[in-house]
């Protein structure tokens, strides 16, 4: 199990974070989503390290994007 | 066929302005819900003008409120 927690623009509201999380859970292997909104950050477990590739395309598919 | 202006507190995003303009569409009569996020202003277009309160409870229910 591995925790990465990438930083992600554009989330204001609570929809923002549902539209991030609903997308990031997709992903196979993601057990656990959590946003923190007045960070901006997404921290998200994993059964092994995600691609950054992977979490950048569902971040973008929400409407959002990574910071670099 | 009458049209009034409302200012909405707390919309930040599309997601916000969809919620708002989903909620105010359902009211009977109304014809059409336009919203510009950047002044934070709802323009409903209904067959006779609503009650304050109907509209009032429609944006509360979306989970933001009007301003007074």
């Amino acid at each position: 199990m591995t925790t990465a927690t990438y930083t992600v623009e554009g989330m204001t509201c609570g929809h923002c974070v549902d539209a991030v999380a609903g997308e990031l859970a997709k992903l196979t292997g993601v057990s656990d989503v959590s946003v923190d909104l007045d960070r901006g950050t997404v921290k998200v477990t994993s059964a092994d390290l995600l691609d950054p590739g992977t979490v950048r395309a569902a971040v973008h598919e929400a409407g959002y994007e990574l910071r670099p």
